[in-house]
């Protein structure tokens, strides 16, 4: 990989941490700066070697950077675009790590217009463990996971191929995708997921002590923090409840096969063979 | 434990193959017999030191036995309770391990009416793995899972107590219920997650290579063998269509809340705080 003279990361978090580590571990940048608003986290960061040095000011951290990544949550990419755009480096290229693209991408862009100056490329490494914090930070967190990358039709090539290239050099597999095609799909495989946790969570009452391994895999996520879960639902409105309808939809067509005693056998084999066709590749990440 | 002088595992499979590994391992048993249909099963069983002999015949294979385990499909206990019943020892106790409780129980309760003669306790290990048959078993499978027991009010505790302390020589442990609380209970924590996963694997179609963890810990068990789960839909349905509808309703009002913008974070919250307090012994077995 093309190394970068300087990252700056904001939010020296479970993400941003981990991105830090990661480059830092594998030599893909001269001088990692951390910019975060929790102080204490500076010394954290140094410690576990996420960042070179550490700053509260994202102003400051942006400076003499040709790489900038927002890894706050989703809610703060837009307003920290905004503010720090000024002082980017004219060929800087600016990405974020949100699970919800369409929206930011929207308003980045508008922001940052790419005639010549720094460019906005959405980024969305699918990778996590069940921690939070810089304390969780991993350097192996991106190995063997999907990095969405989620141009418009107006981002330089160049710059979403130095992130392709980054992703690569983590380990990660980049996959690059519409805005609106990410939202779609992360809505189905991970916000839906999440807000059916939750609801068998609700559902299930005092049923824990019974629970076993597939109530266990199946609600873990459920114990994640809420804020930023939150956020997603209202960044995402629109796809999760497209999702969850098309789930609604399933779930009834099993409820009348088990009532009428019919199709069931079919419906739950064609569920078993697109499970299957996820295949050995999405074991071992799940196994992560 | 007291030891028991012979085990009869009658369907030598994941389930019955790992308790006869654990039985034979732990000292459990003086002998441990296998039955099995499938004539090629019983080299094997006994190469991984799962019986100490095997036979096709049930009622060959239970003579003389103090303890019979039915470890086959939950559609086959009550008609081998019938088969076997005459050729019982008076003092010996039948179990079985299917995951649907109340209909077995009855059917098999009504052929063995306890009077002074065999009993039947109705047991359920919440326990497996993503593999199948005697190829997969394994004599830890049991370790720190819950052992569900579902006497009636005339089963002898006598016969309770045996299968309990049986329970606890496995490192499992041991859990008495109705049979009506275990199939309400069991419907929701396993038999709903299952078809959770089924409808979201039918539902999200092409979405499958941006699947991340979340997604495919959600969506494991829908890969595994339909038949079995058809005929769970089949004996445990109405408390399945109970916990369908509770699901159903907990998933509506996060749409609601979702459309509306409101409570959605206390809904979300009460999820966590419930995911929560299942608590760090089940974070451990949820991870086997």
């Amino acid at each position: 990989v093309n190394v970068f003279e300087r990252v700056t990361v904001i939010g020296v978090g479970l993400i941003g941490g981990s991105l830090g580590m990661a480059i830092r571990a594998r030599g893909l940048a001269r001088e990692v700066v951390g910019v975060t608003r929790i102080e204490s986290s500076i010394p954290l960061a140094l410690a576990r070697r996420a960042i070179d040095r550490g700053t509260a000011d994202p102003v400051a951290g942006v400076r003499g950077a040709d790489l900038v990544v927002l890894a706050t949550p989703p809610d703060q990419v837009v307003s920290l675009v905004q503010r720090v755009r000024l002082n980017l480096r004219t060929e800087a290229v600016v990405t974020d790590v949100a699970s919800v693209k369409a929206e930011i991408v929207r308003a980045a862009s508008r922001l940052l217009p790419a005639e010549g100056g720094p460019v906005f490329v959405g980024g969305h490494p699918m990778a996590g463990n069940e921690g939070q914090g810089i304390t969780a930070a991993d350097p192996d967190l991106f190995e063997q996971t999907a990095y969405l990358l989620t141009p418009t039709p107006r981002t330089p090539q160049r710059a979403v191929d130095r992130l392709a290239e980054l992703a690569r050099a983590l380990d990660a597999v980049p996959l690059v995708m519409t805005p609106e095609e990410h939202d779609d799909s992360v809505a189905m495989v991970s916000h839906l997921p999440y807000l059916m946790a939750a609801a068998l969570m609700n559902a299930a009452g005092r049923a824990g002590p019974v629970a076993g391994p597939a109530f266990l895999g199946a609600t873990r996520v459920a114990g994640s923090p809420v804020a930023l879960w939150a956020q997603i639902c209202r960044l995402n409105r629109e796809p999760i409840q497209n999702a969850l309808r098309a789930f609604r939809e399933e779930l009834a067509r099993l409820e009348a096969a088990i009532e009428d005693g019919g199709r069931l056998d079919g419906l739950l084999e064609a569920a078993r063979q697109a499970r299957l066709q996820l295949g050995a590749a999405s074991r071992e990440k799940g196994s992560k």
